[in-house]
């Protein structure tokens, strides 16, 4: 089919992390005539991003590092590539004219860029978690005002974007978002409370970051997921369930008022999701592994204990808060994840500091702009730091 | 969202039986603004069916049983339905003006109703199994020449009928029909040849009549549910798997080409699969009950073993060679299945039976019309009573 498809112009935002990666394999099997490649942002790893630009043949490659400007600069020399650095970089490469933009810039500052390519109109396929945990009311209007498509790119969001039916809204009950429940699944509050970081980052299906690792072990991915889902697909809190499925292999699913649930299954391999979000609503044809059901032999599901994970009760909090409560539960979360990692806070003190810091900001009004939400974010953030003392 | 559409009419072929008697129960949970009734069959329960007809407000009422005419007429007098008996009755019913036809008559009576109905171009809700597995060149062909819908009811080719993406059948890879394994799955062939018809017939999940349950403990009915896939949905015979689930919660599977494989799930409640032929492409409201996936706590897997259950591998040769083949198949088991229930043969024998009226019946010409069809599966009968003897 794709050769009756015309090619499509993209922008990967982020595209020296590992979806990032992901994206342009996909992008690569998926051929020229399917996408041309437009902008490609990175940060640090100049080396690979000025390789990508070439590999791609992108119009423009930018680093958010200010200072790295000149290394991309001599890193592309004599290719004809364009390049830029800092902030106003990533907004140039984010209002490029591509049709589909991967906004995978990792934290709040993927925000601004993400935000820009939306109002424009592109299509986003959305891995920035902080858009719609943080400023998931002002987002989902930007991409709705924009026109776009919003395509989320979460393993669990794209298992639910695959099986719910657009048409069928009316009937939708519940959806149902898996969690491997991390390392810790089993520990009692006991062993929690003395685990260190290097313990935490063993994740046991997929081979991520240390610092999402460590919001896998602690849940607290799965809660911002949950905020997530709620932006994405337009539900009352109480229709955001979680289930514990150690395997991850249903990847999430969606329940209807006819009794039925539908789920995406799949092996942990990032592609799928990145596949469908890319070529939506076709699917592509991509080199990826394939269940084999007998060699599974089980797939299990246990309720998850909120006591042991409070981070769930906190992402339901925010969600029936609203207003800038996901950017606060956010900030909060990422100073206290930073001083574990650092080995000043113990793994329990993450969402009991959080908690904290959303008590106190509890009364904090919804957001009218992106500026009230840095401001939630940088005065929940201020607050866990002073609380970690 | 029922206010917004109109009544529709439905005919129910096969009103007393088990289908039957759910579908009704649906149809009154969707109201009389969503369907009203035209014409009711069954066979010999005519007190249930004089009532069902009362209750409906059927306009036309038949009994099967020619014999049983008077008894229903009188049943009915005072009530202005219409009343009619025997084959022609049956067809009486499939003509009749419905916009919808549940098919569930059991068995190759279920043939040529179902045929005068997809012919006059009525969607068809189907849950009769020789349809397809005796003469599915020639039905699909009947449907596709009426122009109305084929929905299809069993709770496993309606599951891959909610999750194939009718646009996306490029990338359509795979079906995985999923079987319970019935309750002999872990029994060795020594034990297996011991059995009676009363042990066969206690099936794990559902709770079924006594031939179903018995195609379920030797896999037949997967073998025939095989064979029905390949029609309904164009499948080549490879790309038709079976995965022995004892659970029976997940319905059945679609593998694409980009690694998702999606699934419906559901308690095991007909009403699900009901509900979603009857207002395809709608989804009911339905008092079902709704998956706990704590509760469940685990789903099992398994290769489904093809040397203690033949009739898989029985279902693979008659869908390669395609033809009359699945009309011999079902021809030799029925008899095979009676003297098994009868005591006059064993339960392993129904595969060795079937296999050697397959192998003696392996040159028969694919079928022109329908009389090709019975004349394979009485040939098939013929011969199967000769082997039992």
């Amino acid at each position: 089919m794709a050769s009756a498809q015309h090619s499509r112009s993209i922008t990967v935002l982020g595209s020296t992390g590992s979806i990032g990666v992901s994206t342009l394999d996909v992008v690569k099997h998926l051929g020229r005539e399917t996408f041309e490649v437009a902008a490609l942002t990175g940060s640090s790893n100049i080396a690979l991003l000025a390789e990508q630009a070439r590999n791609f043949n992108a119009k423009l490659a930018v680093t958010a590092d200010a200072n790295r400007y000149n290394d991309l600069k001599d890193a592309l020399a004599g290719t004809g590539i364009e390049v830029a650095a800092g902030r106003s970089g990533l907004i140039e490469a984010a209002e490029m004219d591509a049709g589909l933009v991967m906004a995978a810039i990792v934290g709040t500052a993927g925000l601004a860029p993400t935000l820009a390519a939306a109002k424009r109109g592109a299509d986003i396929a959305l891995a920035n978690k902080e858009c719609l945990v943080s400023a998931g009311d002002l987002f989902v209007e930007a991409v709705k005002q924009g026109g776009g498509k919003l395509l989320p790119v979460d393993s669990e969001h794209n298992a639910i974007f695959q099986v719910l039916e657009e048409n069928q809204r009316h009937a939708l009950e519940r959806v149902i978002i898996t969690a491997s429940g991390g390392p810790f699944r089993t520990y009692t509050l006991e062993q929690m409370a003395g685990v260190t970081a290097d313990v935490a980052r063993a994740h046991p299906n997929w081979s991520m970051g240390l610092k999402i690792s460590i919001d896998s072990a602690s849940m607290f991915n799965k809660a911002l997921e949950m905020i997530e889902a709620k932006h994405l697909f337009g539900l009352a809190p109480e229709q955001v369930e979680v289930i514990v499925h150690p395997q991850s292999i249903i990847h999430s699913m969606v329940g209807y008022t006819d009794g039925s649930v539908l789920a995406q299954l799949g092996c942990p391999d990032m592609r799928t999701a990145i596949g469908y979000a890319l070529q939506y609503p076709q699917r592509a044809s991509l080199p990826i592994e394939r269940l084999d059901f007998a060699k599974l032999s089980r797939l299990d599901f246990e309720a998850p204990d909120e006591t042991r994970f409070p981070a769930l009760r906190l992402a339901r909090l925010a969600m029936t808060r609203g207003g800038v409560q996901g950017a606060v539960l956010n900030g909060a979360k990422e100073v206290a994840l930073e001083a574990f990692i650092a080995g000043r806070a113990g793994f329990l003190t993450m969402a009991d500091l959080t908690e904290k810091v959303m008590i106190e900001l509890s009364t904090l009004p919804a957001a009218s702009s992106m500026d009230d939400v840095f401001a939630a974010d940088t005065e929940a953030r201020r607050l866990a730091a002073q609380h970690i003392g």
